[in-house]
């Protein structure tokens, strides 16, 4: 069985105790074993901020950029392979590894191009001078420069690529080194990303170092100009966000957390229109996709009061259709879950939303998987549950079932309703919104736009196009207030926000912006 | 003796019980006596959150920026009013309560400023939209909008007017209904303020509350959309961060704390320069102004060691002419602390301070004040201490004294050397640099500036014409890393940012221009 090692202070570490065991959903088969023990984080933290950051900050963004663009091609040179490992340890189909793993180069590159961009410069200016008196001996300009810490990224199971990449790329190219620590119980992705970029030379010494198995007294070490990032549920988070020395140096904690997701179908899109249909094929795609497990997922339908019927028989008539089982076999379109907490705990969180809603497709129970040995492997089957009370269905706003499961709820067709009961989820992710009424979608933003950080609109303009509510784009905000964490990544330069210190600087004009680096 | 009222739920509340009583400083006179009492903060948040929310949301910026005009109109129309009113009960002399009265009324003019260009939208889009697949019909933007919560500001007793004022500003112009609870002791000036503006009736109803006395449960009340913004100690916005229901719903919390600002005196500055004059009577003034109550006062002053001397000699000449007393005596420039505990906890921390540091002028001990009663009055010299070790100076670099009191350190003339004993306070809200050498300040500003929220570069070009270190102006982010809270207020369009949610919005290009209101 394999041992996972992690990359600290320049070398390979081997644990020789402490082992978490890593299965394949599939057939948990044992296929690795990872263990952090026996590292000093103490070491790790001073390497990267005394060799990674600095040697980072001294290089402009054109010059970061060049290492994202390396970092992106020598995982995309090796698709098939991190592929194949996805598949072992995530239980990933094809589409759903390359769901991550292109998301994983594609972010890379984008960031690549944008730091081409923003060219021969080490920090950022923001916004235009301005005059701070009577005359222009005293001037303002605000400044982006990179935090001189170190950026610890705690990142989910199932993204074990993009999670990794998304925000390396992010705090790379702002000049902050990056620690970054993969689910255990599904870092075999991760680790071979980083053992190919390390084989690779690529990056500064100490830019980069990974942790497999638990962070130790990692957490604890961080000081004022350090950030943390976290994706994973929002009890972990509030956990993390409450640790004694975070608050009191106030280090910058950024949160992506499990929130419920809403799609609402507008009362303008009629039965067989092609609106309709990208509506059912995307909530179908978003419910059954990674088996479910995307923060981004779909977790509550809104629809109009007197379509829940037909829309229920459409959903049922496409989930129907989905083969879950082993990836390994060519019939399978859905995979199982992750592990086998996950399973455990989607069929305790089933089990807490029929207080609010029944279930009319699937069931609360582990079933077998096509092409997997009987009794083994972590599935859940596609499961829709309905609740005709949307304002009292309870666990259904609070509780996330990380799986393939979303329930239906009705409202009286106004946007006012749509938006309050989407708001009754205390802050998504993403909202989408199936319409080609624009004044409708336009009260809607007005209601509920506050409680989300991002609204997918899906119309007939832009059927086929799109990749749908689930992907986040590099180019557009991820994150959303409340439950969802509160936190922002991605979006193209507000990503790197995180990880810079904004300042004013204030002087004689031809001062400010001599050191600003702007043309007087 | 007067009882101050509280603002709530569009009427005035007494309370009958439970009563602080707020003193002259200078003279311990009882001037009046405050308390919450009674006061239902269920129902207070429901008047913010149902009425003066959805009230501000429908206006624009440029109808929420005529707000804002009429605020500083009222204000500035009381300006003699209010100066007697901080003279009585924040001990203000007069410079010292103009810059609290024309930093408020100077703020809301400029946010008005800012959102009559803003102009006839009622939310703000950010950045250009940017394409998302192959064709126009996947799109994205950027856009800001006003979270629909309540934003409570709890403001620090130095700036009854200010402090109320530059917060409310930025709310308002956002959209969010604002609940201001000044410091209870020095509640007198924000009462009539308040006072003033229900008077002239210039707010929807429910877009402005005020709490004189203690929060009750106010706290535990907030959720996902509401927002908290705290100016006092490190301590207790420790405390409040900590909450469990802030930690638990993300609710936006933005600190400004005390924090160990540096004033850096170059290597190149000669003795009798006109920079050398602006540091010494610039510092001097950091140090007296407002009796050295300001979260952005001077508290550290890095000098080149072998300029110590030179430098010392030079500002207890300054500090020798300051006559403290009751500003009431035409004599007095520089008036008492604000309490009687602000004297405690300054003379507990002075004797802290010489753990690490020496006094060099000044005392450790309350004095009485001229044209104060004897033994009456919370007076306290200005007080310079020096440590010839600044690596090792102990308490110096994290225990604030607020009051008029810094400590000369010495540095090698480096700008490494600098910037790293600056970096010991563990961020602060600005640092000031007197120095006409562009390149020496740059290399400080590669070293240190992400410690700080602000750099404010004293030299030649600027004699005469700036406000000092300590201003805080709304054109320039105010806020600060670490020590200093992590937040950010101000800064132009910044300062609306924490009262916003930003989320992107997707779909064909046509309908996102059209949800957006951008011109396509």
């Amino acid at each position: 069985m394999k041992t996972l090692k992690s990359y600290v202070c320049g070398r390979w570490h081997e644990a020789a105790s402490g082992f978490a065991t890593l299965v394949n959903p599939s057939t948990e088969e044992e296929i690795a074993r990872a263990s952090s023990q026996g590292i000093d984080f103490g070491e790790v933290l001073a390497h990267a901020r005394e060799k990674g950051g600095p040697a980072l900050r001294a290089m402009t963004f054109a010059q970061r950029s060049g290492l994202l663009k390396e970092m992106s091609r020598v995982l995309r040179d090796h698709r098939d392979e991190l592929l194949d490992l996805s598949r072992q340890n995530n239980g990933s189909t094809a589409p759903d590894g390359s769901f991550d793993l292109d998301g994983a180069t594609g972010t890379l590159a984008f960031y690549s191009a944008m730091g081409k961009r923003l060219g021969d410069r080490t920090f950022l200016t923001e916004g235009e001078g301005v005059q701070l008196a009577k005359t222009e001996a005293f001037w303002g300009q605000h400044i982006l420069v990179p935090r001189q810490g170190v950026a610890v990224h705690i990142n989910a199971f199932n993204f074990p690529a993009w999670g990794f990449a998304e925000k390396a790329a992010c705090a790379l190219l702002a000049g902050m080194p990056v620690i970054t620590k993969p689910a255990t119980a599904t870092a075999l992705t991760t680790e071979r990303c980083i053992e190919l970029i390390v084989e690779a030379n690529l990056l500064p010494e100490g830019a980069l170092q990974l942790i497999v198995g638990n962070t130790g007294d990692l957490l604890d070490r961080l000081g004022p100009q350090d950030v943390l990032a976290f994706t994973g549920s929002a009890d972990t988070a509030k956990m993390l966000r409450s640790k004694e020395n975070l608050l009191a140096s106030c280090t910058r904690v950024n949160v992506e957390a499990d929130s419920l997701n809403a799609a609402v179908l507008g009362p303008d899109v009629a039965a067989g229109s092609p609106t309709f249909d990208l509506f059912l094929k995307e909530v179908a795609r978003e419910m059954t996709q990674k088996a479910g497990q995307k923060c981004t997922a779909v977790r509550r339908i809104l629809v109009p009061q007197d379509r829940m019927d037909e829309v229920q028989d459409a959903l049922i008539a496409r989930l129907e259709k989905v083969v879950t089982g082993n990836p390994a076999d060519p019939s399978v379109r859905m995979g199982p879950l992750a592990t086998a907490n996950q399973l455990e705990d989607a069929l305790r969180g089933l089990a807490e939303l029929q207080q609010g809603a029944r279930i009319v497709h699937g069931g609360a129970k582990r079933i077998d998987g096509v092409g997997a040995p009987e009794g083994k492997g972590f599935f859940l089957a596609p499961t829709l549950l309905r609740s005709d009370d949307a304002r009292n269905a309870g666990p259904v706003h609070d509780r996330e079932v990380f799986g393939p499961v979303a329930t239906l709820l009705p409202y009286d067709a106004t946007a006012t309703a749509a938006a309050e009961v989407m708001a009754l989820g205390g802050g998504t992710l993403v909202t989408s919104v199936y319409s080609d009424d624009a004044g409708w979608i336009g009260d809607f933003l007005v209601r509920g736009a506050s409680a989300t950080g991002r609204v997918y609109v899906g119309s007939q303009s832009s059927v086929g196009e799109t990749p749908g509510s689930g992907a986040a784009l590099p180019q557009t905000l991820h994150g959303g207030p409340g439950r969802a964490g509160g936190g922002e990544e991605l979006g193209g330069l507000v990503g790197l926000r995180l990880y810079l210190q904004r300042l004013a600087i204030q002087g004689s004009k031809t001062l400010v912006n001599e050191l600003a680096g702007v043309a007087s």
